[in-house]
């Protein structure tokens, strides 16, 4: 029976300032990302997400990011390579910690914002995060953006990759995201968000915005959990793959 | 043959802003207590700060405080039960996860300023603290201000106590620090914290600022890095146990 | 013809993290306090705010609160006489100057969280505040809970005291605001919370949760933002003031 | 008689963490920029640094920043034109209001570090700043970079520009400043700083570490106050002012 994963990113909130709405996301996804604590998150939000994530039995992974709460993560901060090392190992060793005082077991780590496409972009960042996680724990998995540079790089260095499509985005016919900046890059459909996630994980195609097939192979779905739609997204995802028999788990 | 711990507090530094003198300290230390990014310290220099101790094979402590970087940990944060536990969590992860990847291993936790004195008064801070901290690892040993109630609490808890006396300052004829708001409170002769070391070491007394004697047991000695005097009372106190034929080492 | 000022406050939002709903508020009330960037709100966000504040005809107000932006100002944090008097001056220059750039004047202060409670409670803090203020301005109007001591404080000092009465929470029969952490202290209904705005303002009196008659003047009623029933609250106070042809205005 | 100003930053600590040597600078110079709370100093180290200005009759310049408290605003932080604007607004009102409380007013605003750089570099960066600056106080003179396009950029906006050279510098036979990734970038020797103080002052010219003649004109010399020569190096200057009959003097 084929499966797939879905993931959200959880835990931001810091202090009273609330952002997304995990309670009502948690129920639907197989794995979350939680923030560390540099770009959102804090240790209590944090610690809180993680018990949500075990009473779910949702698998959970470390959502590091720049330093920088103020910017939410999204800004290229210019740091050098040996700091960016420090602040991705703190924050993984934070939340494993945490994961694993709390009776769970941290299995992946998906880079954040900027830092994401930064990795995607950008060979000696990539190597940077990649060989910081790796000094952590050799075992945990990477998820990166599906038909990037990054799985032959993690390749190289003998690293787990679980490629990742995002389940309301548009690509493009090159396999590449569509851009924000154009019309037409977000899907706001979820009946169209389910069909791009079935397609995907039954045939490795989708449908570009324009209406052409697109190649794309991905072993976990994101959804955006701020997005005010995400909780119709998920639902209408749970009813297609459950017509087509496809189970909901985590990679 | 006798032996004797020396601490201090290492790693404090925010980005530009430089705090203490790590590199002067090291060769004279057996322990060191590494700021964990709350009240001070950041990745970068926690991981220079680790490389620095297991070059000079100085055994690390975690010195998690409250998340305070503006008052250096030095204020009482009102702050829930719940969230301080989480903090404690998050600060002594992070570390350990560091230390770990660097090839050490994380031996004792050593709570900072504000947080170290709230624990030396407050039973119910105390138990918070304690139990994130074996929540992490029960076999973290905990380091607390020697005479206090810690060693009740933490033998109760079933954790590894270890007594800190404080070379450079006064004690009175009950055991208790000598109030830093009263006159000679602090000690300025590096003879006479030397003598402190040594007298509490061979014969767990002490002489207070008065002249009298104070009954006092310790295991491990705490050095203020940010003293100018450090290097000073540190090489004081390097030939006093030399004299005595007592060795330096981590406990 | 009676008039009665509403305040608000407003312009909390930090970076990514969203709070309050101002865009619905604004148009219901006269008065706003601005949150200056110490406990909540950035630069960006407070010149947006104070631009809206303008569009709409609002008088604007500082919103100054104890630096902890984690806390959201609701701590009372140990720090010194002369470091709270700084801090207040930064927060309300920084306010004033952008005010003043965007072709407004601000007309007063409204301290935040816990510092509007540890003003309403402790003179030395309220002493330290109000010169702090008065050294900036010595026109500025100065919000306070009505019924303490800050009149005395205010009039001894020669500033201007804005009595302020909260729309939605009961008050005790002497005068004081019911803890939250009795039951019945917020008032849900909006009619009964638009009914004690109109009794405090005809009459100086309102009814406790237990139906007892509470003296009470106030020159403004607070509403609180992030209430999810704000804005129906609101409503409800601008139809009962308009039926008793009392005025809303700034005051 | 020819005057010269001499500037520097100060006012850069933060809480337990302090930066540079001030109270030993200013009895040698004549305009100080103050750091505004976002890339170094805090509310509490302003109003310090105030003071000590007013006592030691130095005219007072605010020296914003990038947001960017870890970074000590020396990374370029891509921030929307609207969004530096409104921090540069609130950075300089802070400044103003709490120079004016103290008796004493603002005179002119030095960006620091990567947003001076920045400015020297890019005409949109610059004339975002500047605008701002404009709109705060169209009175307030702007220091920047001599030789660089700041003076057509100032001139054209009608705001008064104040060319600053570096006194422990080299200069590129181009006028530009020699980059610190190039050996010889900085003056170690004082006597070597204070004559191309006087040489700028008196000649339009230096030596390049080539030896070869620069034009340059400048109306102010910054000098480091972190750097360990800082004093020796004022007080260099200091005699050979002095010897050439030149007076220190604030423009």
């Amino acid at each position: 029976m084929r499966s797939v994963d879905i993931n959200c990113d959880m835990g931001e909130s810091f202090g009273n300032f609330k952002i997304g709405n995990d309670e009502a996301v948690f129920p639907h996804i197989t794995s979350c990302n939680i923030a560390c604590g540099m770009h959102a998150g804090d240790p209590y939000h944090i610690e809180k997400t993680i018990n949500m994530a075990l009473e779910h039995n949702v698998q959970i992974g470390a959502h590091p990011g720049y330093p920088d709460l103020q910017g939410f993560g999204r800004r290229v901060l210019p740091i050098a390579k040996a700091e960016l090392s420090s602040y991705i190992k703190y924050q993984i060793s934070a939340l494993q910690g945490m994961v694993k005082s709390a009776g769970g077991k941290l299995a992946y780590v998906k880079p954040h914002g900027a830092l994401y496409n930064e990795i995607a972009k950008n060979e000696t960042v990539a190597r940077t995060v990649y060989s910081a996680i790796e000094s952590i724990d050799p075992n945990l998995k990477i998820m990166g953006l599906a038909g990037s540079h990054v799985q032959q790089i993690l390749d190289e260095m003998g690293l787990d990759y679980i490629p990742e499509a995002f389940a309301d985005r548009y690509y493009e016919v090159d396999g590449k995201l569509r851009s924000r900046t154009l019309p037409n890059a977000v899907i706001q459909d979820p009946e169209v968000a389910a069909s791009q996630v079935l397609s995907i994980t039954v045939n490795n195609q989708t449908l570009s915005s324009g209406g052409q097939e697109v190649a794309l192979k991905a072993r976990s779905f994101c959804i955006h959990g701020d997005n005010p739609a995400a909780v119709n997204i998920l639902t209408a995802i749970d009813k297609k793959l459950s017509a087509s028999n496809i189970q909901k788990k985590a990679f």
